[in-house]
This record gives C-alpha cells, structure tokens and sequence, in this order.
C-alpha cells in the first residue's frame, strides 16, 4: 500500500528493533538514507541498525559516526532506495517478502514491500528521507544533515543532473543551514580520484581520436590498460564520458577490451543529432537516446572503430 | 553611500539610458549579473546595455540573448560584480570616478562607486542581483533566470565551494521553478573540455610522479606541450588542481614552464598539515594556505622538483 510521509512516520513510531536495508553496490542515497533514518530512530530511543552489501566504501565511512552500533532481532524491516527486491544484497536475501516499508523515490519500484512510500519527482531518496525525519519529530543535527546531504549531493552529480527541483535545492539549503559540511562531503565525492584512475585515463587519453571533423571522439582502453594501473571496472564510467565532454563532438566512444577477444562499446551522444541506443542497435546493442552500449567479438580495435565510426558518420550525416 | 535593494531599485527606477559593465576576463557572474539586469531594466520599458571587454566568450553567448541591444548616451552607470576601479577594462577605464551605483558580493570592495550595494556573504553576485529584480517588481522570466543561475553556478563551482549559504540554495531553488536551464547550463558551464584542455591534460599526466608514500604528488607542463597541444595558459588553472584531488596526496604540485629558463610553480596543500603559502615562501613566492606560488630561474625541471618534494617532506615530517 502506498503511505503517506505521514504515515510511514506513524509505522515507524509505532515499531522498534528496526533493521534498515540498503541495496547492492550501495552509493551514497541508500547509505545516507539508511544511516540518517537509524540515527533518528536512535534518537527517538529506538533500536535499529544498517545492513550494507560486504564493507562499507571507504569514502562513505564518516556515515557510520551517525550512528551507534545495536544487534537485536528485528521486528520491522524497512528498505531505503530499492527499487526491486533483486537489488537486494546477499545478506539480505532473507527479507524478501517480509519488507514491511519501503522508502523510496524510483519511479520503476515494484512495490514489494507491504507499505512504500514512493517518490518519484524526489532526485534523491534523501529528500523523501528528510521529510521523513521531519514527519518523526526529530530534530535533525549535523550528522543526520550530513547523511542526507550525502544521499543528495550523490544522486544529483552535485546538483548538476536533470533530475534537480526546488524540492532538492530547498532541502539542500535547509541542511547548510543546519550545519552540514556541504563543502567537505562535495570534496571528497567529487574532487577525489583514486591514483589507479588517474593512471587509467592519462592511458586512455592517449588513444583519443578525432574522426568527421572532430564530432566524432573515440578512446580505448585495453586490459594492458587496466592491469598495468590496476584501476577496477568501476572506474571506466567516468573514463567513458570523456570523450563526449570536449567541444565539437557530438558522439563520444570508449571501446574496452573485456577478454582477449571480447570488447565491450559506450556510446554517449548529442541525442538531438544521432541516439546511441540507434547506433548501437546497428550492432546487436541498446540503450537510450544519449548513452548505450554494444559489443563485438573477435575483431581487433580498429576494426571496431571502423565500423561505429562509419556508421556514427552516416548518422550525423543525415542531420 | 552603502544602500539597501530597495535604495538600489530606487535608483534604478529613477533613471534611463543606463550602462552596465563587467569585469576584465569575464566570468559568468559578472556576465550572467549584467545581462539579467539589462533585461530586467529593457522589460520596465528603459534603454540599458553591457559593454566587456573584448568579445564574449563562446560559451556565455547564450546570455545575449536577453537582452535587445541598444545605444545611446548614458545617463547612469552602473558596476556588476566589479571589486575595484583597477579590474575596469581597456574599455570602460574613462567611467572610473563615474560609476553611480555598484552592485557586487567582494568583501574587498573599495567603495569607489557614489552608492553601493555590497553583500559580501553572498557567494554571487547574482545572489544579489536576484533581490534587486524582485524588488524592481520584474517579473523573472526564463532569460532572466538563466542569466541568474550562471552567476550562482560559476560562482559556487556548481555549488560546491565553501561559499554556498542558504541563500545560495533557495535562488537556485526559486530559479528552477521558473523554469531556467539549470542542467544545460552545467552541462555546459562544467562537462566541456577543448580540445587543447584535453591533449595538454594527457601530457601532464604522463609527467605526473609521486613521493613521499604517496603524500606529495608532482606534474610538469613544459612549452613544448603547449605549443603541442595549443593549449592556452588559462587552461593549466584546472590541471594545476589534478594532482591534489588524487586520494592520499597532501600537497600538489605543478611546474610550467613559463620560457626557456623561467619556471614557474602552482602548489595546492591540504592546509591542516602543510601551509601551501609557507612551503612557496621559503622559494621567495606566497599564497593562501591551501594554494600558493613561486617562480624559479636558471634551474631544471629535476632540481625544482628536487627543492620543492624535500622543502614539502620536511614539512609534512613535523605533522
């Protein structure tokens, strides 16, 4: 059933020996929202505790001091930034079917849990979360500021993305009143860089070619690549939408070696000139209009480069 | 005289043929601040226009856009955004003493305007400028905000830095609502690279080394890869940040080549274990204490490098 602020309020006021559930690969909206709302409740004098997928990442530590450590048989069991219950992590597999809420604000939530409280104009589930806090009657403090600011701050590329309202700018202004560290938690989202992906893109922009009079970008990045700056697969995202960012080029690719034999394609495009998901169809891929992504097998890079190339040129070409 | 807004709107209101100018090397707050004012002043049906130096730069052309354009002789001149009489440009140097009423946010203001209306906790301008069209009673259309959200966006680093107040947040809030351009403005404010920007970044990186475990990091620009890369020297200002975003790295440091035997070296330091303007004065330069300078001349790349990584060992030694 689809609640209320209000009413998810009341479900939690009504409950103790909270367990909050957090989704796998867990980013800074489910850790904020599950440590914002465990340290309310503890506030509030109830038990309640976080379960994340494996450790904590090392940049989300500061998350934990919000909160106290508690082990107790749980009575209410709440997910925080889940959209389906296949996202659930390992440890968590045990809750299916007995999440009792759901707070959330994907557009895409099955609504697997016997009460959710859905959002989906919200950029963040931290601004559902907010309200929620609010809704609790709890004061919130730095610490409960900092991790919705995190949640925010992260869904929203540092309230760069298409997703930001007034709701996300209003409640950002309401946690710098309070005192959050704004500035230190942006620095360390988005001003870090791990010395592996330093390596990897100084490799990678050393394959960039221009092609069609520089609306064309292509890099690529092998597994000599990888291996030799030790940098993880979570790292090419970001590699992956360089090319797209310089000037003049409307579509943007990055070709990454997956084995000896297999490689796998990004496309990021101008979506008003030539959509990636069209490119990549060409090649058995997919996606949206502005990002998607193919692969190839048992060809060699140029020969891949050839063939999104001439078919980008003949795209753009029809504009 | 300091005034108020509403003493500001006064003026304002009182006056035609109003001149607008800008700061030397504009930025998108002194921009964004005077061509929402110019059209502000152009909808209250009055004859107003911006002079800068020089050309606009390519990426704030849209701002133009809000304004019609218009020349006559003015009768009142106002200053956006402008510090000091000594940042008029070429252009605007037979004003100084003749500015009637300057609007800005610099703490270091010298008051050379006969009224002023200064906000130093701003963190725009535009912050300030918003204010001041409310309280002319204009209606803040679409051009209007988008002239608006540049100065706020630019000026805060896309409301990153430490300067971002409440306030900041709920004009960005109230800006969205009326419909601006915020993700196309980032977009383009914050994910554009040249093409030059790009080629000079990958041959810094390739410099980059490390010492000290890892705590103090080092890269060279040499002529050589500015003439290669085409790169201008306003671009190495965001390559001069790279190495001090790597995680781990305490202080940052960047050598450019300035001529054949002049060099001259940017450093950023996290403040709280080595002061950046400390570890410059020892080499005769200064600073702030988490960015600082000096120059050095008849020396290679090595022997700086060598000076400046004991200089900042010894340094980070004491902590």
């Amino acid at each position: 059933m689809q609640t209320t602020i209000e009413q998810a309020a009341d479900i939690l006021k009504n409950s103790d020996n909270i367990l909050l559930l957090t989704h796998m690969s867990p980013d800074g909206d489910t850790l904020g929202c599950a440590f914002a709302l465990c340290r309310a409740l503890q506030l509030m004098g109830k038990t309640a505790r976080v379960i994340t997928e494996g450790e904590i990442p090392k940049k989300f530590l500061y998350l934990c001091d919000a909160v106290r450590e508690s082990d107790f048989d749980e009575e209410l069991v709440v997910a925080v930034d889940i959209a389906d219950e296949k996202l659930f992590p390992e440890n968590a597999h045990k809750y299916k079917d007995k999440v009792d809420l759901c707070i959330d604000h994907h557009m895409s939530n099955t609504h697997y849990a016997k009460s959710y409280c859905v959002e989906p104009t919200a950029a963040a589930c931290a601004e559902v979360v907010f309200k929620l806090v609010v809704a609790l009657g709890v004061e919130i403090d730095r610490l409960i500021a900092n991790c919705i600011f995190t949640g925010l701050t992260t869904d929203t590329g540092c309230f760069r993305y298409s997703n930001v309202t007034k709701q996300t700018m209003n409640t950002a202004a309401q946690l710098i009143e309070i005192g959050c560290d704004s500035y230190k938690i942006n620095k360390l989202m988005f001003e870090t860089n791990s010395r592996e992906r330093i390596a990897l893109e100084q490799m990678a922009l050393s394959t960039l070619e221009y092609f069609d009079e520089g609306k064309i970008a292509v890099m690529a990045v092998t597994l000599d690549m990888l291996e030799k700056s030790g940098a993880s697969d979570s790292e090419l995202d970001g590699i992956a939408a360089i090319p797209r960012t310089i000037e003049g080029v409307l579509v943007g690719i990055l070709i990454k070696q997956k084995s000896d034999s297999v490689y796998k394609v990004s496309v990021r495009s101008d979506e008003t000139v030539c959509s990636a998901s069209e490119l990549c169809a060409n090649f058995g891929g997919g996606g949206h209009a502005a990002a998607g992504g193919c692969s190839f097998k048992d060809m060699t890079i140029e020969e891949i480069k050839l063939k999104l190339v001439s078919q980008a040129e003949r795209m753009l070409g029809k504009n």
